[in-house]
């Protein structure tokens, strides 16, 4: 049946490009010497029962970092880039992530076998180290996991003569396992970045430098005498039985081809439920690239196997000739990396495949400059990975070089470690709830990115959450109650609670009418539904009735609805409430710095502002603190220039307002804080019945005690949707976590 | 210790008129014959158990409307035109409340003591009928709840010489009483309503008609002997209680006086825990009100009891004096209506009272005007409600006229049936369940009126509703989940279900790469977050790239996130699902007319907008049909004119769009729809986790049946916020009541 020209047979519009993608990545956790570490696999990463995204592979220090599906390649490499920013700062603090495939110098006894529950994965690397000796496992790379698009997929099989669209796939993917295992030479000679073991690694000494010993027969690879057949899937499927039926197999997983068939639990499956999408396994790290692949890399991997499509598949002699591909990628992967291609390995075919599907399809200039990559690395070796390693050898070894790259990997993930690498564009709470659930793995999707919608699950327990704290834990009307200012007061004033007097209106009139109930006050007017002080008249002394008149028209110029209320004398705390509990409490003041005798106030604002945690436009914790018009004049009217020294001690406030987003200080005082107050917060939450919240109380004395009775606080305010990071990251203060509370909440069962 | 000239000393801004009120209004039902109705208490009144609005007094037809604390006299009224508009639409059809004090012609074994499963109060109406005999309690009235302000009884009592508030509030209620005895004979004047009583009613027939029957000795007064003291509240309660334990009275509340002490269960404890506030019971049934208290009634009383407090109290001979007033009361109620009053009645100093009042505290115009009106009435009869009752006096009898007007007032209660009478302000999904819940005897309080916001509770047990269907039933993510199209696609799809297949793109170029996904399809272009039809593009016929080009830019123009969605052919129904079951489904069609051979399209249209169902600016539940430049356009197309008359059976459509705000038909088609579509639309809400939601279906034929496998539908959309009126009240088809399932699923205790 024809499986043959059928990428030449489709519309040139067709989504070729469409696919899935899966990347799993091995890394050894070493110490900062380039010791293999001899601590267990870190708790943080929760239980390896089911854990989706952060396992251990052979040994203990092992870590395979593994991405969801993914519907783009730079879809895939962001997951990667997520998990590795999560296992990097989840590590103990002299730990590092291994940047290369082949192991640092290590001591046989030095691996542990991963400390797994399951009795037969343990068991299984028992047997494994005790076949192949636990060095050779320590080796690690990346597996490259590709499935055709749905659509493509389609596409392809109305172009053949199948009449089975599960036959058809299996022959199709058949047919693009043994093409890459003719050409595998290719991606080893490109990407091969094993060239030197470390002393004592290899049983024998080689003097120089190769491409990739991984990817050698020094490598992973089954004994001499296994040999399973690609002439049908029926071949391969019963060949690899028999030798897991003799015992020659510890089991079917045990078959270490450069390419598996996925998506059945058994081989046999796939001959009836059929093969889902390919794993390749060839891939050495790349140590030049934080996450061990590049995004060229994947694509152009993703254009090098859609080549092999284009490509025809020989129906004869298929087990010899694989045999002699095999033999030629030996070669290739032993030879020096400087070395050029042996003339057998003829790179033409697949380099017009790879011209003919750009042309063919339009790909673009993109992809064609990839191409032209290829061209010039079969060119010129020096511009392969293990080409480029050359140079960073010393005395026949990489430890130097791969420790060097350990740390600069480490820190990359240290910078803004508030954030989620890839997530950037997120908002800050929801990138520190995805890092937390990444870590204890939890099942993540993204629903809505720009509306910071995820569902969560674990096995049937779904949860879906918006921005990182809207959840099915709070039922739907008390957020909505919270929302309005009134209601809110009405509610908490019903359940005993003290707020601010006072009423709302709808007409000036109403408003006027209102004037004696008011008057020898101080009181605040309002708009009812903003937050951002437009349209607000504070009066700290008695006002008059035309002031109040002129009050009420600003605020009614804002909204049909305005709130009068007595003013509340006393600082203001943010009491983070999250199922009855407080769990954080936060002081902001307004952007200020504090002398000390030496700097101008310019430079003392640059130094403060060169706190990691101060960036610009809500994408961290804290905000630069400009020196603009109104913090000039707010130093004016102190008696200050910004290029005055200010005196040691002294401190001047650049602001007026204390919001975090005009370079307010958060100040964590959740461990001074009297715990009455915090009881009274958690309080009040519970009288709103609500389960995330934030309580905004104006405190005039924080140092006495609060009851119900004599709560010496006011409620001003309930927040339903209350930034969670800015408890977190703090100016002052140890900050205090939220995000881990609200994952705990949601999954008891974690 | 002082307790005059209070309110003289207070600032002439102190909230003077700062009050809460309750009405208690009884009234009988009868047939449309005038008879005593035979039938029991209504059961759609749930239990008389606790029903704090709709209660009998004395007899099973006796109907006892009661508000809850309003803090106006307009919020009073507006409580009580509710509640009567829910009696009277929840009588049998057959039924009406009469309006008058004094009861149709009726037989006294006709009045059936109310059937109230509480065995006191059954047995102490039995003694009451052995006492006074049933025609007795058969009179009605209104009781006029009336507490001071909290700020103006602070006020008063700081200008006190007292010491305690609770015996400051007891005297300022001691002496607001006595003064109400002293010039009882000044309402019963004013507002006595019972001229006449109908044959057999009294045991002596009258020849002429009086003021009131029921303010003189022939109504509610206690036996001769009687007296109890008002010198102090301590002999005031020591009397009483004696009376009881003499068994002279049969318990406290046997007591008739024309006011009483309110707050307390019982009397004694006024000492202890203090009066809250006055009971005036001394005010007929005013038959010109629907609800038998005008609104310048209760503002002409409550200034009245200002001026009470106003004029000093004697401190000598009370007792006597309150025999004599009451001696005087009841000449004034016997007189005949259009005699002067005599002159031991002096109105001077209450007038002058009034006066003072008014120009102290700047009441204004309207309050001046009132105290107009009683001045007025005090120089002639006429304008007294008896004396304008006097022309509809026929053969001494008033049952035809009460007849009339309680016709008035049920026809009155029956326009716009699906409003709720002084609430039409708010939507009509809220007034319904505002209906439901005063109805079935729920405690209702609006916090927040234009907010739609309402608390709900019963016992402790408390929910607070918002635009109708907004509960803590539903959990706070999932309308979260609905609100956004993405999102709630993909639940869907991932439970199954079929949605339209599509993208999201928020970039031009995105969306331009998805073409070839499209290519060949019925597409619809839309902006993510709109649902007003603009920069909508649909293609039911395959686009071009341009074309395609353009509609994205067109949606852009509207919203950064455009999704580009498969086209689906078919009817669009909605589905309102409540709890896993689906309640409703609508069909919407676009305004049209059908010919009759006879009328033009002009005429058509104005027939159809005659329906009372339909108005304007969606307080109703369909809109009425514009002929303007869109819907003559439409004609146009059609090749009419609105002046031709249109031929018999042929239907026109004045709009491409199906929407009721612009004339559409809503259509219940709940019963005829297949029963699989409700069971998959229900299943729908349930993969989404929602209580209450509108599932939105496109069905290409809906004489077909679905399954989830073949579901023959399409939903295009969720709706977190359905509307529920439009499923009630609809231009064909029975319609569905939505809002008592709601209120029956938040409390299925009641």
């Amino acid at each position: 049946m024809k499986i043959n020209q059928l990428l030449q047979k489709l519309d040139r519009e067709a989504p070729v490009l469409q696919a899935t993608f899966g990347i799993e990545r091995e890394g050894l956790r070493v110490t900062e010497n380039g010791d293999l570490a001899q601590t267990s696999h870190p708790q943080k990463f929760g239980s390896r029962n089911f854990h989706p995204y952060i396992q251990t592979d052979f040994s203990e220090q092992q870590l395979e970092l593994i991405t969801p599906i993914a519907h783009s390649t730079k879809e895939a490499r962001r997951l990667l880039g997520a998990i590795t920013d999560v296992a990097e700062r989840s590590l103990e603090p002299e730990e590092l992530i291994w940047p290369l495939s082949m192991p640092p110098q290590l001591d046989e006894k030095d691996i542990q076998i991963a400390a797994l529950e399951d009795d037969f994965e343990f068991h299984y690397r028992e047997q494994l180290a005790e076949k192949y000796g636990k060095k050779l496992q320590a080796i690690s790379g990346i597996h490259y996991n590709m499935e055709l698009g749905a659509d493509l997929t389609a596409a392809l099989f109305k172009a053949s003569d199948y009449s089975s669209l599960l036959d058809f796939k299996n022959a199709l993917y058949l047919k693009l396992a043994r093409n890459f295992l003719r050409y595998r030479w290719l991606l080893t000679y490109l990407y091969g970045a094993a060239p030197i073991a470390e002393a004592g690694f290899l049983p024998e000494e080689v003097s120089q430098p190769v491409r990739s010993f991984r990817n050698s027969d020094f490598g992973y690879v089954n004994e001499d005498h296994i040999h399973f057949s690609y002439t049908s899937l029926e071949k391969y499927v019963s060949d690899i039985e028999r030798y897991v039926e003799q015992g020659d197999l510890i089991a079917e997983k045990e078959c270490y081809a450069a390419v598996r068939f996925r998506g059945q639990n058994q081989n046999r499956a796939y001959l009836e439920k059929g093969v889902t999408y390919l794993e390749f396994r060839s891939f050495d790290l790349n140590p030049f690239e934080p996450l061990g692949i590049s995004q060229e890399t994947m694509d152009t991997v993703q254009l090098l196997l859609l080549a092999l499509l284009w490509l025809d598949d020989k129906e004869e002699n298929i087990d010899q000739e694989l045999a002699a591909a095999h033999d030629l990628n030996n070669q290739v992967a032993l030879a020096h990396p400087l070395t050029n291609l042996p003339k057998e390995a003829d790179a033409q075919p697949i380099l017009a495949a790879l011209q003919n599907l750009i042309q063919y399809f339009q790909l673009g200039a993109y992809y064609q400059g990839l191409v032209e990559k290829v061209q010039a690395a079969l060119l010129d070796p020096q511009l392969t990975i293990a080409g480029q390693l050359l140079p960073y050898i010393e005395q026949q070894s990489l430890q130097a070089f791969g420790l060097a790259k350990a740390q600069e990997y480490r820190d990359y993930a240290w910078t803004a470690p508030y954030a989620l690498k890839g997530y950037e564009n997120m908002e800050l709470s929801t990138q520190m709830l995805l890092f937390d659930a990444l870590q204890k793995g939890l099942q993540v999707e993204i629903l809505d990115e720009n509306d910071q919608f995820l569902k969560l699950w674990h096995g049937d327990h779904v949860e879906y959450v918006k921005n990182g704290n809207m959840t099915s834990k709070d039922n739907y009307v008390m957020p909505l109650a919270m929302a309005n200012k009134t209601v809110t007061k009405k509610i908490l004033a019903a359940a005993g609670f003290s707020v601010p007097d006072g009423a709302e209106f709808t007409s000036l009139q109403a408003g006027l009418d209102y004037f004696s109930h008011i008057k020898g006050k101080q009181i605040v007017v309002k708009p009812k539904s903003t937050n951002f002080g437009l349209g607000i008249s504070i009066f700290q002394e008695p006002t008059s009735y035309a002031a109040y008149q002129k009050a009420l028209e600003l605020a009614f110029s804002e909204d049909s609805s305005v709130l009068v209320e007595e003013f509340i004398a006393g600082t203001e705390y943010r009491f983070f409430v999250l199922d009855g509990k407080c769990e954080a409490v936060l002081l902001r003041v307004a952007a200020n710095v504090v002398g000390d005798g030496i700097h101008t106030i310019r430079q003392l604002v640059a130094q403060k502002n060169d706190n990691p945690l101060r960036g610009r436009d809500h994408r961290s914790p804290l905000e630069k603190i400009q020196l603009g018009e109104i913090e000039l004049l707010m130093l004016a009217q102190q008696g200050y220039q910004p290029d005055d020294i200010l005196p040691q001690g002294t401190k001047v406030e650049l602001r007026r307002n204390s919001n975090i987003s005009t370079g307010g200080d958060s100040i964590d005082v959740t461990e001074t804080m009297h715990p009455s107050y915090k009881d009274l917060a958690a309080e009040m939450a519970l009288a709103m019945g609500t389960w995330a919240c934030g309580v905004d109380l104006i405190i005039p004395d924080s140092s006495a005690i609060s009851t119900k009775e004599n709560p010496n606080c006011t409620c001003i305010e309930l927040n339903f949707n209350p930034s969670m990071y800015m408890h977190t990251y703090c100016a002052e203060g140890p900050g205090q976590e939220i995000t881990p509370k609200i994952l705990a909440k949601l999954f008891p069962e974690l």
